[in-house]
């Protein structure tokens, strides 16, 4: 570890910005307890010598004049958030407490803390180890069920133990090999070749799980995309409202409204959907739209699930001729048809599009957006096309890019490691991948770090954090 | 009192809203303690048991599954900031947490609180008085040195303590009106009349005195008024930025470019400040800028002080032909002479500013708003200008329009008193106004408060508070 513990203590705001009934201040390291002390005035007994974890009120003191009544609380090392001496600070949620309280910290030998230097503190003292920290982010941000799921899981350490049962299979085949090392001269072959074999493609194997699970990971994250395409006029953008509960898109009566794709994200059924509306697709000699039917078709590149809208009176011979577009795009996605406009439609309509495509589009809907009939089996039908792995049962579930890139990089190795085996090469070859694989999965906990590694994750942090 | 503390448990986020490392969900109610029990799983021991004070680390649970790693601590009635059974719940500053925690809450029987109930509840339970719990709200929204140590002074129980001094003397005052009512019939004057209007004499002081320092008090709390006027191209618009450190007003060279009133306000030396720029004074025909114009004298009549703007270069004779206009409405006002430009001055200009309208207008200073020359000693000016109290001295400074009414009232009362003293009117009719005084400074109190009363002044506080 190239980083080491800072000596000075920090204060920074722990809760959100702006005016509220009560705001928290954190501070941590050695000087804390005293720092403190310095200007918290106890209706009786000694601030410093309170019991970890109680709750004290009083008052911060500018010289001889009261900021604020404040209740103040120290966490003693190491049994902090950082590991380090902590003493949070409850005052009055006013901005001009907050930055006078904050000052006069500063004025009695803290600093301000950097964005994520709480957590990354915690990290070096050795609280959490690095996909716990990144983890933390996370938490903060997730805006659906399953996302805090499975940023809570990862918190709780579910990744890391995963990453240290592949560690401790890789240690153990290393030492298998090490052994035969040592006695190479006496031409003895100590590790059974077909057991490593078998070793390696169990760790390949779990490493393949985590990389293909970033698919889903990343989905629950940012939201599983799904375009919304179809006609001019066929309620495109309504039915995006609906969804959205929100009137961002510009619904209009004109053909041709919607021309630019516009984002936005919902919660259903406990998963992030990212929704995009995009522009009709219509014959058109208008330059602008024209660049708006090309961003539909990149969109529906993007997504993962397609919702195609057609208007429920429309005619068999021009859905067919449509689907000749649509469907070469969004082979290998989930499309779903809709048949908007149920609320005009005649008996014949909905029996003529029951079998419409019914070859090449098994999954199809009738509703009516205005009305707003049927779209509980619409949101249904988008939950179910998903798919998402059922967060509830603890699998892991890689969620960053980061991580990623060090799993494919361990993949990489073990490969080596294979191909190695099969070659039958020298085992101190071989032991070298290991330990490149094991490197790898170590970036991940942290384990490995550089300065840099460190510096571009803590930043991501907010302050306070 | 015609509220009564209400049974129910009541939950909100006191923190303000948004993303941060940590939220704090306040509880309070006779059921706090049970209801977090119930989704609260600390790793040993009971969280119900625990000591008052004493943070608990825990997981909230929703049924089996874990929603988020918290700190709990339980403030046991009557030592709570609402005199109930209160539990914070510290959890990491994500909305989804924030509403899962919440919803879990009013799952298990406790509702949303209202704007202000918490404090609400302390008043209602004796913790507070309705002035000290007013003062709450202002002391969260004060954001200058002098506005904040008012609201702390009052918070604190300064003006309560004023207040009740004052009831003690009224009632001193009736007591020995009614000694000599129960011996009416004897027809002996208990009730030396001398010492009756001296004591009526005092108190009206007092409350006079409380009455007028609310003009202070609401400069204090909502800023000083601050003009800058002169004609056209004289620099308001510079220096007002400068001021305000910002981009707030447009700076052009053409004549007449500052039409609206513009108006922020700035903490200079402690004190909160509210500066208006305004049109230039300029003979002109274009309508707009003549409703600027008169606007401009208009705010001149709602300013305390007054800078004027003057070319360092201009003529003698023109400034004292704009003095005509300026003058006048500036009687009663604090009127500082500003000339700008101070750059491109020469020597003998300055020299003839300096003596020029020196018996009306003592007050003056030359500046460079584009150099920033000189900034200082206007800032200084200013201050000095604003002419406040020294609220380091504890003086109690009335702030709130809702006492001013009240002390109103209550001299009203008074008044009636006095005369009635000097008329000799008969003292059971001296003693209804008596109480009449008595009754309008517990509005202040609350010791006598409507439901309407209370709705007011607690709904225009944040929800958490």
């Amino acid at each position: 570890m190239s980083y080491s513990a800072n000596d000075d203590t920090i204060a920074a705001l722990a809760t959100a910005g702006g005016t509220g009934a009560i705001a928290c201040i954190r501070i941590s390291g050695r000087e804390s307890v005293k720092i403190v002390s310095g200007i918290f005035s106890v209706r009786k007994g000694s601030f410093a010598e309170s019991a970890s974890g109680k709750m004290r009120r009083g008052y911060i003191m500018d010289s001889n004049e009261p900021v604020d009544e404040v209740l103040a609380v120290i966490f003693r090392s190491p049994d902090s958030y950082t590991g380090e001496d902590v003493v949070e600070i409850n005052c009055h949620g006013s901005q001009y407490i907050v930055r006078k309280i904050l000052s006069l910290l500063i004025e009695n030998g803290c600093r301000l803390a950097k964005a994520g230097e709480y957590t990354q503190r915690a990290f070096l003292n050795g609280k959490m180890d690095l996909s716990q920290a990144e983890a933390v982010a996370d938490l903060i941000a997730s805006s659906s069920a399953s996302a805090h799921r499975v940023a809570l899981n990862q918190m709780r350490g579910g990744f890391s133990s995963k990453l240290s049962e592949l560690r401790a299979e890789l240690l153990d085949f290393v030492s298998l090999i090490e052994l035969e090392l040592d006695f190479a001269e006496e031409d003895v072959e100590f590790a059974d070749r077909n057991r490593l074999s078998e070793l390696v493609t169990r760790i390949s194997g779990d490493i393949n799980r985590l990389i293909e699970s970033f698919d889903a990971g990343n989905a629950i994250k940012n939201g599983i995309p799904v375009a919304i395409v179809g006609e001019t006029n066929t309620g495109k953008s309504t039915l995006l409202n609906l969804l959205l509960h929100d009137e961002k898109a510009i619904v209009s009566e004109i053909h041709g409204t919607t021309r630019d794709v516009i984002e936005d994200c919902i919660n259903i059924g406990g998963c992030l959907f990212r929704f995009m509306d995009t522009a009709g697709i219509r014959e058109t000699r208008d330059t602008v739209e024209t660049v708006g039917i090309e961003r539909t078709f990149r969109k529906i590149g993007e997504a993962s699930i397609v919702l195609w809208m057609v208007d429920v009176k429309a005619e068999k011979s021009h859905v067919e001729e449509l689907a000749k577009k649509i469907l070469p795009l969004t082979a290998g996605k989930k499309l779903i048809l809709v048949f908007n406009k149920l609320d005009c439609a005649e008996p014949e309509d909905t029996e003529r599009q029951t079998h419409l495509l019914a070859d090449s589009v098994p999954d199809r809907l009738f509703i009516s957006a205005r009305r707003k009939t049927n779209i509980d089996l619409l949101e249904n039908a988008i939950v179910e096309a998903a798919n998402l792995p059922d967060t509830d049962n603890r699998d892991v579930i890689v969620t960053s890019v980061r991580h990623l890139e060090a799993l494919k990089n361990a993949r990489k190795a073990i490969q080596c490691v294979e191909n190695g085996l099969a070659r039958n090469i020298p085992t101190d070859l071989l032991t070298q991948d290991i330990r490149e694989c094991m490197r790898f999965l170590g970036e991940i906990t942290g384990e490995i770090s550089t300065n840099e590694i460190l510096d571009n994750i803590f930043g991501k942090f907010c302050i306070g954090k």
